[in-house]
């Protein structure tokens, strides 16, 4: 499961690896408006989340790495947001693992500095989608799912039992 | 109840206002050691306020507001700490408020570039400590209810049941 921790609108998505390709099980956003107080944006988004991670089962939450720009005020709460979301999965023994936004992009696209157009089209490819998956949050999280799916497939074709490690995936692991 | 959102240590504080002074009920550090799983941290600092939070029944829930420096990997956490320390509250029906920190410090040293230990000596005084508060982070979350409560006790001596209003502290609120 992959989560890209908007503000306004949080992406989820759900793949599983199936051998030697990914199927996009789910995929949305939850949204908050912007004029409720945020500690009830943050309960409505771990509530929403703790109810995908129970309906799911997921094997691991990947989520991306925040680098916050000039907008000080989304980055806090896109931070919150992120905190709300590895709790949620902390709180259902989920592990959590995040990816640097180049290191999606080289596992989704093949090129960290791929733009946002390429990685909805490559995400939408990737998982067999007849047509790119829409919104952008949407497929972000996606995006950020098939990152950690790509990291761990090698490890499930040699074991029943694949043990994902945490850390950032190499551009090495994400290319075999 | 202020909190004061680090990355190792998060700070608690609650004060009561009592007429024209307050006084300290608890403070404390919420430690999660840095070789723990972010989301493990997530989970315990979430845990720990919820109790805190259920003993206490505080009116609302006070924290600095996040100015992102430098330090990019502790502003992560700093967030996330915060998000979840405002889910606690949410989740308790406790509304939350967050305060600069210029205000903080206009609220308890008169002056908004005050330093730390000035801070720390005004908190211990205002709240009628034998001596100043330590460790820095409980200090600190004392600050930030002190804050809120400035803000409230001029509501309260109006009527018997104040609505605190959500914003941020003006100089004039907080000198009045």
């Amino acid at each position: 499961m992959g989560v890209d921790p908007g503000a306004a609108n949080l992406g989820f998505g759900v793949v599983r690896v199936e051998g030697d390709h990914m199927v996009a099980l789910d995929g949305g956003v939850v949204e908050t408006p912007a004029d409720m107080a945020v500690e009830q944006r943050l309960s409505r988004i771990h509530e929403a989340l703790a109810e995908l991670i129970t309906w799911h089962e997921p094997k691991a939450l990947a989520i991306e790495d925040l680098y916050f720009g000039k907008n000080v005020r989304s980055a806090m709460i896109v931070g919150q947001a992120s905190g709300v979301a590895l709790l949620a999965a902390a709180q259902r023994g989920v592990s959590c693992f995040t990816y640097t936004p180049q290191a999606i992009k080289m596992a989704v696209c093949g090129a960290g500095g791929a733009d946002k157009k390429q990685v909805q089209r490559m995400v939408g490819m990737l998982l067999g989608l007849p047509e790119p998956p829409s919104p952008d949050h949407a497929a972000d999280a996606l995006a950020v799912a098939i990152c950690h799916g790509a990291r761990i497939a090698p490890a499930s074709a040699l074991g029943p039992s694949p043990v994902p490690r945490p850390g950032v995936a190499t551009e090495e692991r994400l290319a075999g």
